[in-house]
């Protein structure tokens, strides 16, 4: 008999010749991606302290129930404000403390959004009372907007706010079961104020729609509910996500608040109960648009998660064909997985980058709206719309894809992408349902077309002040533009793609305004998507652009490839588009001549592009930075011995903690017997 | 004040009305769709048991831990079975029952694979010995395949089983760690008898391949292991999915078993240890191809389960637009929500149907097969191939799209979607990787494309001689065969979507056999998917041809748009294909002729059946015939009251049974009185 080869010696062979033919500088990279050497040494830091604190162990939480993930949730959250103290974390450390996490802890749902809508919003006085215990979590917020059965249409809300002149007060009130406010993070077992979005109904009955208050949910003293408020969990989630957050219901029955509790900022009612305008009556957006373009650095880093688990794995899984070595191949180097995985890789890179930008547009809106200024307001929230649809989309897919390559062992809960996935996925439906966004969008884009050519100024004239989310409708402007030529060597020059992402876009919101009177139901959705890529791709094409002063040499070389594989993947997922609009008038080309498929020079030049980067993946995944702890992941471990981690992990499981299962008495043992009976009775 | 209008009563009005609507004879669709009236009486009385029966409730299992679901699960099962016994239910009762519960027992991995297995390899004489008791759980069984590190390549399993002729034993042993029998579903803590696809070493050393042998792997007495075999349960799946499966390992330490437990029907070991040559080498393939045609009919009934709870909450989901009525409209009237959610009716149909077919055609296999007859089997496996993937990726895809369609409340565990898609997901990677199948699938459409072109009969001579599979080729073999010109009109006509779809795999298949030199990665699923859809759309044509000969009138009526609309939305899905190929070849048109989008009329066509079968969507979806119990749905209840149905659940929420949470004192309490000591300290 041969010599028996251990597979599993195998994997930390295979990882290391992996890294080893890693040629960028993976330190240089990461603190790229991490904003600088200085915050990555912090988080580094910070990630160290946590991981090897028993509090924050997670080798049990896959067999716990979601009760107790929610008690384990609270302990983590208590002793990471511990730590904070101990440590002297700022209140950024603090918010890297909590991203490094990867509980869905419901404190997070009182930094966001209660806090940040809450400072918004409070007039001074109550923001003198409540602002230090807030920030240093000496009370514990949640913000009540959603209803039972009232989501995205906030003017639909039953909750009624009613101002009681006699005693200055309001009364917050849930006429009917579908006002119960529903889904509210932190409510459910854990927070003490709420901010509730409520309709302010006049003295003499007048309805002003809704407007905010603060209502102390839970005695400071006990954590008891108070008189009048019917509180608790909604219950569990699917696929077991967000176990640790209690989204949580409320119904008020005339509960009374002091007029002070109204958030008064922008809006409040006068002590014999007149109304004092707002000055602008979107201000209070805000506080979403803030969540939303946190969203897409938050999508780049999930992505991330998934990319490397998967990476690693397939670098070290050997599966199918024998290579020259004797061995199966790993599966990475199958090309039909390759050009799946590489791609996520890309669009980590673009969604961090792009997200840190956007968190600069989003500080400039908000010194804005500070002093009553809401002229960025109307493009800050088409932009965050459209890339809240854009970014949550693609990350869902690209976790599954990532899940899917790994075959069978993704489908374990110690793979650990199931989990990223199952926590991300609820991103498609909350802050905006990306159905109703992209309507949003489809409206802004219409609206920009018509400003365009509807007015008595020549459209010319106006192409200079179109803006970021409206550029490619200077397309339509000028008639000696034409769509881009398509050559296979096209496809290595970013502004190619760019340009007919842009085109995509431009010809589309055209389609969608000559054809209103029958409108096609799918276009909400393309044309939504069309000017968000549009607008992103430009905005790739200034990445590409700025890289020699942000990187050198190997390293800005990988990232431009890495950049150009984003824009040519969008260009792929836009085919259909680009195909009917006849933008994509490539001649079949390729070798052989003998291919009819037009679209054959682009998916060559993305294979070539992740093939290029396949020598590099290890090290664009390692620059993520994402410690084993991190992961949590069996088939992710750094050093590649996955089969070694799966093994040590099934000794954990519960159900293998007896010889014989608690089953077998019962009911398998009687299944048993009973069968045996069947089987030896004369009858048969 | 005006007077207080509740939406929750407005749900059962609503739900009404649709059902009044309703024009088709929805008892009449439901014995189609269930093959008949005597079978679906059976089916209804067997869940009217069930749903009766205690040990089925299912109000706490989404509290519960994996390990408490594994012993319900065996209790469900013990009790499932003494019922079968009480009421006499046939085999077919019996699998009837199993399939409306919608946990994941590990007797159906008994059933199958091992089952069918077994039965289709043993020698006469083992089947004797174990038959009945296998047919009536005297034995739990089960299959042993997928090592640690090898799944789809089983000639790389490292399992041995080495002949020892001085004791006539097979002596089975795993080498290394990732030799490790792992996923075997049932094996953790269940089964006492299992099939091991183990390498066959003769007493020369060499090695024959894999073969099967039936071991013993627990007592029958006291349900401990057996020596020699160290075993136990993989830990948890992804979302929580198949939880109550105990998917386990198994490590063989020189196991010996008599040589009579070899599975020797097909090929075997004289007593000297020489080895008896198989008369073909692929008989042992049937079994998989067994799971797989099944797979077809589970994912109609999967898609069925989705649509129904989707479409029934949108029906009752009222939000955003006020309608005549002074309500917010029903979601399930915008066009943007119902042209995603209505194709799930086409894909159920159509294969609920589908499935039916290829069942019977696995039985002419199977009959075949038992008398060595292989003749049918390489057909059989392209068609399973790539009907495993089409089915399971729409599947997979159409669960997800009913979810999202419901906004947030989807992400409820208590919507009931997020289970299945959990239960249902893994059918992507097991039974045959979906990449992997692809790979086979082209392999044979350039085998049968080769075929035709490179011998030396003409190819159009060999035109009746193409197999089903393989149809779409005959377009290829006479130069006077063009595409279909397409006009609006052509969308009525199943036949231009037919052709079409052929038309696609017959140029795809070509574009590949021209490009192997160079092979563009995406052409492996492209060609798979095509050429699956070429075959399905030939039987869906067939399936609109026999509809008088099953449905009358109305319901014949609703029934071929629902077949027509599968049509049209398998070629919106190919339209990437379909333009790069110049098959869709449309003059942009509509209205207003402005539309510069020659995809345009497809898209208003399939816009247009779907609001053609709009109100008949509450009766289509009543005709799968799902009760409460079975979908166990808090917004599919069939009354619509899906809000006094979520109500009612929070109230089991284990999180709600204490006024304060325990998480109070050890956790929230020290972190606000903490918070409230640094914000009152002095140094602020």
């Amino acid at each position: 008999m041969a010599q028996v080869r251990d597979p599993s010696k195998q994997n930390a062979v295979d990882m290391a010749a992996a890294r080893a033919q890693t040629t960028i500088n993976v330190s240089a990279l990461r603190d790229t991606l991490h904003n600088g050497s200085e915050k990555w040494q912090k988080q580094a830091q910070i990630v160290d302290i946590l991981s090897k604190d028993p509090v924050f162990d997670k080798s049990t939480r896959l067999f716990a129930t979601r009760k107790e993930l929610y008690i384990r949730g609270q302990a983590l959250t208590n002793r990471l404000y511990e730590l904070k103290e101990i440590h002297k974390w700022s209140r950024e450390d603090e918010g890297t403390a909590l991203s490094v996490l990867d509980d869905s802890l419901p404190i997070s749902m009182s930094n966001f959004p209660f806090e940040p809508v809450f400072r918004l919003q409070a007039s001074p006085e109550l923001l003198a009372k409540y602002d230090q215990l807030i920030a240093h979590k000496g009370i514990i917020g949640c913000y009540l907007q959603t209803e039972l059965a009232h989501g995205s249409n906030v003017g639909r809300l039953e909750t009624t706010a009613t101002y009681v002149p006699e005693t200055r007060e309001f009364e917050i009130h849930s006429p009917t079961l579908t006002s119960a406010k529903w889904w509210i993070g932190a409510l459910g077992r854990s927070a003490t104020h709420g901010v509730v979005q409520a309709k302010l109904i006049l003295p003499d009955g007048k309805d002003m729609g809704p407007h905010l208050f603060l209502v102390q949910l839970r005695s400071l003293d006990t954590h008891m509910p108070f008189p009048g408020i019917t509180m608790g969990d909604i219950g569990p989630k699917a696929l077991a996500g967000f176990a640790a957050t209690d989204n949580g219901f409320a119904r008020f029955d005339h509960v009374r608040i002091p007029k002070e509790n109204m958030l008064s900022k922008f809006a409040g009612v006068s002590d014999a109960g007149t109304y004092v305008t707002p000055p602008h009556a979107k201000l209070s957006y805000g506080g979403m648009l803030y969540i939303r373009s946190g969203m897409v650095t938050t999508a780049g880093w999930t992505i991330a998660r998934g990319a490397t688990v998967a990476i690693r794995y397939a670098t070290v899984r050997r599966q199918g064909e024998v290579g020259h070595d004797g061995l199966e191949r790993q599966t990475i180097s199958y090309p039909s997985l390759h050009v799946r995985l590489v791609p996520l890789i890309a669009r980590s890179y673009v969604f961090i980058e792009l997200g840190r930008a956007l968190s600069r547009g989003f500080d400039s809106l908000a010194r804005g709206l500070a002093s009553g200024d809401t002229s960025q307001l109307a493009e800050m929230h088409v932009m965050t719309s459209g890339l809240k649809v854009l970014v949550t989309t693609l990350a869902i897919q690209d976790l599954e894809t990532a899940r899917r390559s790994m075959g069978g062992h993704g489908f374990s809960a110690f793979a650990g992408v199931g989990r990223v996935y199952a926590e991300y996925l609820p991103a498609a439906t909350y802050e905006g349902e990306n159905f109703v966004l992209d309507g949003q969008v489809l409206r802004a884009a219409l609206k920009a077309f018509r400003g365009l050519f509807t007015s008595k100024t020549p459209p010319a004239a106006k192409a200079p002040s179109l803006s970021p989310t409206s550029q490619y409708l200077r397309l339509l402007l000028d008639k000696t533009l034409i769509p881009p030529e398509l050559k296979p060597s096209s496809w290595n020059q970013p502004a190619t793609a760019i340009l007919l992402l842009e085109w995509r876009a431009a010809l589309l919101v055209n389609e969608c305004a000559q054809t209103v009177e029958a409108p096609d139901a799918t276009l909400t959705q393309r044309v939504s998507r069309a000017v968000t890529e549009a607008f992103v791709a430009a905005r790739v094409g200034e990445m590409i652009d700025g890289l020699p002063t942000t990187l050198k040499g190997k390293e800005a070389e990988a990232v431009r490839k890495v950049y150009l594989l984003y824009l040519l993947t969008s260009v792929e997922g836009a085919l259909v588009d680009l195909l009917s609009f006849g933008l994509f008038r490539a001649t079949p080309t390729g070798n052989p001549a003998r291919s009819r498929d037009p679209t054959r020079a682009l998916r060559l030049a993305i294979a070539g592009l992740c093939a290029e980067l396949l020598p590099e993946a290890i090290g664009l995944t390692d620059a993520f930075g994402f410690t084993d702890w991190e992961l949590d992941s069996a088939l992710g471990v750094y050093d590649g011995k996955v089969y070694e981690a799966l093994w040590e992990r099934v000794r954990h499981e519960p159900l293998n903690q007896t010889d014989v299962t608690e089953a077998y008495e019962p009911s398998i043992k009687p299944l048993m017997m009973r069968g045996r009976r069947i089987a030896t009775s004369p009858k048969l």
